[in-house]
């Protein structure tokens, strides 16, 4: 008999994901995720740069101590408290039947495709656009139709209305603001693709908080449409990527129905408190977005000061190019310590907007390989805006 | 204008579940769950009863703490400090790569239907069965073909490979010890089927801990069959139904299959160390589950000594009746603050082992029960085993 350590060297060797009997359609597919590698500045995933003060780290310590005696109990099942300190957070007059949380916004929409999605459904976005969006609509059997978003990343109204009819989804998701492209929705797109939608619309606000003045939440739109979903996430105006809670708003119907595809005790007593402590420190968590929402102004005028085409952003992160070879950029600033994300339509770039030292990195170290590598930046009319790249591409 | 809240009052009443387009196959049904009643002897969710001690509370706080300053950034998202530790515990010199986790086995169980069922595919359990195992099957849209147990809750192995040669299943469930019947396999019926099945085979050992002397893991089936899968959770063991944490053992493959559809960061950094941190303490915690294991050994020969039928438990749970109104009994039970579970076949009720002091408000609730109600009790002859109950039913 060989021995147990070359038995799994064996095993490992001699038995591949492709002798697996999985799903047709995920074979070739590769698991989805940004690397995480360990470097000086990492601006790649859109994380809040500010650490939970002391405060919040010795509340979250004191909640964890207060749930623990208990934590041989399954947790509320329908975190009630939790689902009321949101609603109250969101304003709008909501109210807890009005609210549901999950592990992370993915989570949650994977529970929305579960329910309204499946196969011989389809669900549409407008790209380019999040793309877990296609991979959750995937992973649930459902298909996914892509319409391109207009030349400026905005959502074209008549485009959009066309491929509704088209189309008939059953789910349509509609970003704002948009990942990657920072772009948010006028009111009147969610209004009129919600009035023409044959299913449910789930607008996805998870960088909501980042909004510039007056840019509105489609959160006023709920009372008058039951068929609207609204996302959020605590993962990023929060500063609580680790603790993964996302949540939305609609009409209780949606969450009866949520409720019918969730797994029982789906969010641990754990979850619920941290995330209701850092709802306590609310105050102290918006400031540091405000303090962003500065520093990512500054850095859309930087970069268009410097001839960048930059799209405009009401998110934590500025979508900016347009280069010849983007590979080349996001390896060169790399080499400098600075991990930004090669995502998006060709030739545009993603970096997430950090703390004031970070943004000076940033700065610094694109003005330095971009100016080593002159053929990867295109030269452009430095009055034309985004729209005049053409096809966003996907 | 209506006032917001009438305007909620209305939506809620107006709009209701059947308004909405939720897929044809779920109309009608109803949220998995326990009632959450709050009872003075809640032993109806198979929960541990020894809350976890102050040590490990403060130690549980502590390392919420460590991880707290960094939950603006995502968590690890192959949870490999975790993944390791669960392969020590669980021996049988399993590596990291051969080990996953996610939040609750529920999610373990639903991650592997994504991969290895969906819609055309088939899932098939032996039932009376984990009632979770069909509806997780449901919401990926698998097919679902259930196959009775024997007489005495057994597999029949010759049903067993009949059904399997018959419906050719995707996915083969297996239950060991089962609920709620408490009973265990032989591994010779696991590595039978693990033969003949076409596709994976899942043995759920999510009560693995609480077998008796002697009684067998599927874990050292692992090295000689690469499509079996062994879960696990944390919730009953380890005492941590309210950390939500299970896991699964499997070859490197099927770790590697299981990333295709993982919701990226499924698992929160804080989940992360609390799991973590429980399993440091081990020794503490498995020294209860013997203490569990006693009881339950005394709870069954306290049954039959009292002439009620017991079906052989290798879990932290006992199956006993049979009664021809087992939901009266389950009623007067709740009327002297005892919660078990009305579950499995017509006739018989499960109730969660737990403390002494839960077990003699149990008994003597049973007893007073049962005398009140002499026309729900059947009479059997003493000495005929579960067998004599006849079909187990649904």
């Amino acid at each position: 008999m060989i021995r147990r350590e070359e038995a799994v060297e064996e095993a490992a060797a001699g038995f591949r994901l492709a002798d697996l009997p999985i799903r047709d359609d995920l074979r070739g597919k590769t698991p989805y995720g940004a690397p995480q590698l360990d470097v000086p500045y990492a601006l790649n995933t859109n994380e809040n740069p500010y650490a939970p003060s002391e405060e919040l780290a010795a509340a979250l310590a004191r909640g964890v101590a207060d749930v623990a005696r208990g934590l041989n109990r399954y947790p509320d099942r329908d975190a009630t408290r939790l689902r009321a300190a949101l609603a109250t957070y969101l304003g709008h007059d909501l109210d807890v039947r009005e609210v549901w949380a999950a592990n992370g916004s993915n989570e949650v929409l994977q529970q929305i495709l579960q329910v309204f999605g499946g196969a011989g459904r389809t669900a549409m976005g407008f790209e380019p656009s999040y793309s877990m969006h296609p991979i959750i609509t995937g992973v649930t059997g459902t298909e996914w139709v892509s319409v391109p978003r207009a030349a400026d990343f905005t959502i074209d109204l008549d485009a959009a209305k066309d491929a509704i009819a088209r189309h008939r989804p059953d789910i349509v998701f509609l970003t704002s603001p948009n990942n990657p492209t920072g772009t948010a929705l006028p009111l009147e797109v969610i209004r009129e693709v919600a009035a023409v939608a044959p299913g449910m619309v789930v607008v996805d606000e998870a960088y909501a908080e980042f909004r510039r003045e007056n840019t509105p939440s489609a959160l006023s739109l709920l009372p008058d449409h039951p068929r609207l979903i609204v996302s959020r996430t605590m993962s990023k105006a929060f500063a609580m990527a680790g603790a993964r809670l996302g949540y939305l708003a609609a009409n209780p119907a949606v969450i009866d129905a949520l409720q019918l595809v969730r797994l029982p005790y789906h969010l641990s007593a754990v979850s619920q408190i941290v995330a209701l402590t850092a709802l306590e420190f609310s105050d102290e968590l918006l400031g540091a977005v405000k303090q962003l929402r500065g520093e990512r102004d500054a850095l859309v005028a930087w970069l268009r000061d410097h001839g960048f085409t930059v799209a405009d952003s009401d998110a934590n992160f500025v979508m900016f190019g347009e280069f010849t070879d983007r590979a080349a950029v996001w390896r060169g600033l790399l080499d400098h310590g600075v991990l930004i994300r090669e995502v998006g339509p060709a030739g545009w770039l993603r970096v997430t907007v950090g703390t004031p030292e970070e943004m000076s990195a940033f700065r610094d170290a694109l003005l330095r390989v971009t100016a080593d590598l002159p053929a990867a930046r295109e030269q452009h009319d430095e009055t034309a805006g985004p729209g005049a790249s053409g096809s966003p591409g996907a």
